[in-house]
């Protein structure tokens, strides 16, 4: 069965809507936050933490399980969401589906990333999919793909459209990726072109590719920050594919929500749309608003292990980006929970004082709590904002927060 | 209410029973395993996790404690339990208890340990409790106590018999330990004599010293590998305090063993005896046939973050130690869970090639997952041996491992 996406409700006033993507693996429910299991583990957390939050699909990296364990050991193992041990949200248990749904990237963001990081100066943008990275990568790209060197053991590898598209369906995740170039900010309009060639070659050498009846493929849309190439790239992308995924980069927020609406309006209505890599607290109203469906974001994760976590207003707002670091020694003997609003485990559980004493010790349920909450956090307010679409009330619950 | 100890059930042929530790934060049921949470956490695992492990307590470290974020922090915020938000094994919710049992030791280990350790040669040994240590501390034994360096800033310290007792009134455990001086397994009888009367001296002070109603002090036995100062100092505690913790040194397994015997016949049958730091297969059914009720021990948590995993007969034995490395390559394809004999979540949720890749990729869920399966086969099997004692089969039972 191909996963398949349905409409329940649009906004009468925006682009923002609430739907279903129905896969093999159980139903999505949208607007939907995907946390990043990068290598087959949302970092920190237990499957049965993920279900408690109440997640609707998890996103690994391609390009990290390719090296390890490898797709084969994955496909043996029954892919990606058995694997992992990952069986969707609770409601999934009683409609006896096996495995939870689950997304894959095309390992091309990751292949790419630390070459362009060192052209462009952009490193630190990139850290945790690079983290692991002690020196620089020889990456070589011609218009067959990218072949590079192993983070893990310098071995060489190649990556194509084929060859990540293969990969995918070996994981088996329920949505994939077409394989793309990567476009860095700091290109000019004819770079950027340039690149966007490149990608569109390959989008189609990767929808060629694709086989898999149970796996519904996104195109990645590009061109930067420049409105023409972006619509042109939205234009070929809803041409040829059945799902839209939003990539490429951004000159600023701004930039961001620019592009998602020249973005939507070149794409058919009935597709859903997969914003890549966004995810804070007002970038999620803003491409809400605008028309997307699904995104997925390390921020939560990623943010957490250092301690940063979220809060809502009145103490989260605009300016501190709705987050404070808990390492601080202000928190040292705060009986408060971490976010007196939020109805989490850990804001029902633990106090601020004990959150700062774990970061404190480098004990390991530091990273569990932090990435706990800000997993919830988001999941829930991106839940929140879904419930707001369905009971007309979006404009308001967006007012309440930015 | 201060604890008190009930013996349910003596075993017919040997010295084992089964009983319960009524505590304010609820009841121990014995034989019973303490995993060990140094700094207030027990490693990789919610105190969720913990109780659906079905742990009876749960030891924390004085010493850690104290320097780290101190016995005032942790009073304010409700002692050791309530800081740490353990509530006790599941049955507890139901009694309405706030918090769960929980035990410190008396610090004494940790100041000395560093400074035996390099004096000895034992270093190795001592791993998880001066695992954060980069340097040597300079430790200064007197009568009145031991002064010396944290480990974190450097600032000096002062712990004796009285402000260990007052630290761990503070901190809030039900169960407690008397300050006593450490020796080492390569101490001469002599040697060992001087170190037995100078615990004598400390444990008199720390019961003088002793106040709270509501919290059991152990006086600690000593004497090295030496019948008679074992037998000496059995008689010594036993006649000044209600609860027995065997401490000291040994020079091997029987001499363990020995120890255990020479000191149960010379304490008192209804008084709690619990066995500092010991806890492998073998020696659990050792120790509590010969009248060991509650014991603690890292190796659980400490070898499971290194991937050492419990099984069970017949793959596990005593020449394996019941145990096997599942980072091995040989486990990267493996589909069986774990230890296929185990009934705890992990072993039912993952396979080894799962965990082996998670190690592999250093990843947090695989301290997580490997702790808690450890802790859970520990725990299991010690009440595994209780229920053996009420139903008269504990030889059979230890025929069947060991």
């Amino acid at each position: 069965m191909k996963p398949k996406f349905e409409i329940t409700k649009k906004d009468r006033k925006t682009n923002a809507r609430a739907g279903v993507i129905k896969t093999p693996h159980g139903n999505i429910l949208t607007p939907a936050f995907f946390p990043v299991g990068t290598k087959g583990t949302v970092k920190g957390l237990t499957p049965e933490q993920i279900k408690e939050i109440g997640v609707e699909a998890v996103l690994a990296n391609t390009y990290h399980l390719h090296l390890r364990p490898g797709e084969n050991i994955v496909s043996r193992l029954g892919g990606l969401a058995k694997f992992m041990n990952w069986n969707g949200p609770a409601r999934n248990a009683s409609a006896n589906v096996a495995g939870g749904p689950t997304m894959t990237d095309s390992g091309g963001f990751q292949v790419f990333s630390l070459g362009v990081a060192m052209e462009t100066g952009q490193a630190k943008l990139l850290r945790e999919d690079v983290q692991e990275e002690g020196k620089p990568r020889l990456n070589k790209i011609t218009e067959e793909g990218v072949t590079f060197q192993s983070h893990i053991d310098g071995s060489t590898h190649k990556l194509t459209s084929e060859s990540s598209i293969e990969i995918q369906e070996k994981l088996g995740a329920d949505l994939i990726v077409a394989f793309d170039d990567l476009e860095s900010p700091t290109y000019s309009e004819a770079r950027t072109r340039e690149s966007l060639e490149l990608t569109k070659k390959w989008l189609l050498r990767s929808h060629k590719a694709h086989r898999s009846p149970n796996q519904l493929l996104y195109g990645v849309t590009h061109g930067g920050q420049f409105e023409g190439l972006r619509r042109e790239s939205a234009e070929f992308v809803d041409k040829h594919f059945d799902a839209i995924a939003l990539g490429g980069a951004h000159s600023s927020k701004k930039n961001l929500y620019d592009v998602v609406e020249w973005t939507v309006v070149n794409v058919s209505e009935e597709k859903p749309r997969h914003q890549l890599g966004v995810g804070e607290v007002d970038d999620i109203f803003e491409i809400i608003e605008r028309g997307i469906d699904t995104f997925d974001c390390v921020i939560p994760t990623r943010l957490g292990r250092m301690g940063h976590v979220f809060v809502s207003p009145p103490i989260g707002n605009r300016k501190n980006r709705f987050r404070y670091d808990i390492t601080k020694a202000k928190f040292e003997k705060d009986p408060k929970p971490i976010d007196p609003k939020c109805q989490c485990y850990v804001c029902g559980s633990f106090t601020r004082a004990y959150i700062n004493h774990l970061f404190r010790a480098r004990e390991l349920l530091a990273y569990t709590l932090a990435t706990y909450h800000n997993v919830w956090f988001i999941n829930d307010l991106t839940k929140r904002i879904r419930q707001s679409i369905l009971q007309n009330n979006f404009q308001a619950l967006k007012k309440s927060w930015i």
